[in-house]
């Protein structure tokens, strides 16, 4: 029997759609799951795609299924469960085979999974995959971490299953051991950030302007249709018009305004900290949801405070909807250009050397965030690979001229409304405070150095770096 | 020769000031520094205070002047000094002593070492110090961590050495283990925020109304007579009033705007992350700093960008005046209750069980964010010690109820001008979150039930937790 390409333990939703990806585009697969039942009727359902299928009951057989040196996608629940199985599977492989997890693992997990391999004869893959099931059905953006043979081995399969944006396939080898997951996590920072975003747009369309959910539909619809064209405005679009089969009310309507979240979103923020970057778009859209399930809290809150009175939106209707829609797209520049720096800081610190240009390009189709606009930004970053930040390349920094006086409006009109816009307007202090060559924080280093002896640099560059605060400390000036 | 009640090791300034106030206060004290000449130097220059000091220049002499059982106070640089001292130290004692760091230790370093002391007759204590030189000199604010037990050895002497409001002590046992090094921890990120919102009041004093170090200096001075009365604000004129000897110019204006900072605000962050709280204002301030610390990037980007012109203030200037007051003190309040909330999501957590009314009344005085403001909050936790969040306790809602206004008209000002107030918009966000019953993560919620089939409650219970959105994802409905 002809060996398979690959194999994929984990026949969940997510595990089941990339079989059957793997499968459909010509690629023999081995399959297994814990449960064998789970595999059978996976198999029995696989129609005309049954015999690129090699169904496996025992790890044993399922492993010698497969092509040496035989790549092994996990695609289990995250956490310990992957390194159980990664236990369970050891014992039947051999030189260079390689356990890939698939799974929205912690780069930190990753990377230790792959260390503690080092001194074996086996490998160990980081993968991130996007795009939700249907992405892992039809094409997901695939963001792989490891060393270059493990990706060689892997990269004709994963090339045939992943999205292509103007054929090109959006699948890249990232750089050694976690980069892959790092890449993935922060891209579902970025989503994070961006769902946050369209939120707060649609609260100041519903609660500001009064519209209903259809209406906001069609607003959204219409963007779709310009720079913020995206999959995301575009589901926008279909989840406002949906109509909930019970109540006949628009289906957003009827769903509790309380938002789950998995950890990709936190571990963004707290790798930006440990780094020291900013990345204050991100974090106010995962405190967003943290509050967002403070239901019954907000709504103690909201009996004591009541509602503030929206005012009057700033130009007539269709300008400012135009101003709303300008507004998102300067925000979405700072959301991402505080994403690329944090994966541009996590290159450094972690040596992988990570190549944006690339990283954009494998976002274009595919995963959550995909949109046109990733095609501009693989565009800025072909052209500039090294740039600080993405703001200051010449696209965006044009762009941000045309939007950010829209953004600014927006704020104004939603701190004066009572609207809570949280990412949108730390979107914009990021972008003014670092456009600013004199900011603050030379009161702040005074104060240090006032109660602290801390010291501070002086802008003509005299060496003393105390003040002439009187009192004890002056000795210390 | 009378054995001293405590002994101290690390005579640097912090160490040295708090050991010369141990022994001003009556306490015989044993001190001790790797270098001996360090020793001998403090004590000669220890006046007449050298009857309260017994200098030693070996770790066993050091010990042996100690009354059993032993608390040492370690004043050292945090991190691994610590452990290589208490490794040092070890040998030397015996049963109950208690090793005691007072650095600025993050507590999980804290509780590890309280831990690793667990199967020997020693003990540790994790001891937060507040107050900068001149506050471990005549009277920090002082956290503690540890085991009752211990507490109540060092109880004495630590109460005599405090700061005191109203004559009573800012010292207090909060818990066990690492429950003193935490609430330090917080008590730095709400430190953080403080400044942060303060340093962004002055951005539009200077830039927005351009106004000058000494008029700037005399605002504060006049605010520091009204309910912003703080150490913060009282420090804010002396540092904008005080002239550089070497140029004749205001001292702030020839420091450098670029923000150092030690971890614990970073910290703060990354625990309010891990437990799901939100403290977006905290969070902005060490985002401020980061940016702050880009000179290099902000040039760049301020050539490209320009500054925006400021628009005319919202009121005539005192009116204006009165709003930034207002609006600081609106914004100071979210972040002192994003501070509280991640307390209180911790000592569950950890379960410390920390008092909250003790913790905001040790901070009244002797800390670097001492003031009236805490006199307030220890009477709100004192009414209501286990209410959601500070902000809906009776006497905060009202201070929020008539200055949110001033705060959105100063957001909304410093929106339109390209002042960046992040800390201060952040503050308001979570306000305006916080207080609505009705928020948009439904959309949220639908967009990921779409993508990824993540499910979704319902407002009306029904128990139908997916939508109608057609596609492949249909089936899961």
């Amino acid at each position: 029997m002809e060996q398979a390409e690959i194999g994929l333990i984990g026949l969940g939703v997510m595990g089941a759609n990339l079989a059957l990806n793997i499968a459909e585009k010509g690629n023999k697969i081995a399959v297994f799951n814990r449960t064998a039942e789970v595999t059978k009727k996976f198999y029995a359902e696989a129609g005309d795609l049954q015999s690129q299928i090699i169904p496996c009951v025992t790890l044993e057989e399922f492993v010698a299924a497969i092509r040496p040196p035989r790549p092994i996608i996990i695609m289990i629940k995250a956490g310990d469960p992957v390194d159980q199985q990664m236990e369970l599977l050891k014992p039947y492989l051999s030189g260079g085979d390689i356990m890939i997890d698939a799974g929205n693992a912690n780069f930190r997990d990753t990377m230790r999974r792959f260390d503690n391999l080092n001194d074996s004869d086996l490998t160990f893959i980081g993968m991130g995959v996007s795009g939700g099931e249907e992405g892992a059905r039809h094409g997901p953006s695939i963001m792989v971490g490891g060393t270059e043979d493990s990706w060689k081995r892997v990269e004709k399969v994963l090339t045939s299953i992943s999205a292509k944006f103007n054929d090109e396939p959006c699948v890249a080898w990232l750089g050694e051991n976690g980069a892959g997951h790092f890449v993935k996590t922060i891209h579902n920072g970025i989503e994070y950030a961006d769902m946050q975003m369209i939120a707060e747009i649609y609260g100041i369309l519903r609660d500001g302007l009064g519209m209903n959910a259809s209406e906001i539909g069609d607003v959204f619809g219409k963007w779709n249709t310009g720079r913020l064209n995206s999959y995301l405005i575009e589901i926008s679009e279909k989840v406002l018009k949906a109509t909930d089969p019970i109540s006949g009310q628009p289906m957003v309507d009827v769903i509790v305004d309380a938002a789950g979240q998995k950890g990709t979103g936190k571990w963004s923020v707290i790798e930006a900290q440990n780094m020291g970057v900013a990345a204050t778009a991100i974090e106010a859209a995962v405190s967003g949801r943290v509050l967002s399930s403070q239901i019954v809290e907000r709504r103690a809150a909201e009996k004591i405070f009541g509602l503030p009175q929206t005012v009057p939106a700033p130009k007539d209707g269709m300008a400012f909807l135009a101003d709303l829609e300008s507004a998102l797209l300067a925000a979405k520049i700072g959301a991402y250009a505080q994403g690329f720096a944090v994966m541009a800081a996590a290159s450094k610190e972690y040596g992988w050397n990570l190549p944006m240009p690339v990283i954009a390009k494998i976002w274009r189709a595919g995963c959550i965030i995909r949109s046109g606009f990733l095609d501009e930004i693989t565009s800025a970053f072909t052209k500039d690979p090294d740039v600080a930040n993405l703001i200051v390349t010449p696209a965006f920094a044009q762009m941000v001229k045309e939007t950010d006086g829209a953004l600014r409006r927006v704020v104004s009109y939603a701190a004066l409304s009572g609207l809570p816009v949280p990412a949108l307007s730390s979107a914009l202090s990021y972008f003014d405070a670092y456009r600013r060559s004199r900011g603050t924080a030379n009161l702040i280093q005074a104060q240090r150095d006032f109660f602290g002896a801390h010291g501070f640099d002086r802008l003509d560059g005299v060496d003393k770096h105390h003040g002439p605060w009187g009192s004890g400390l002056a000795t210390l000036a």
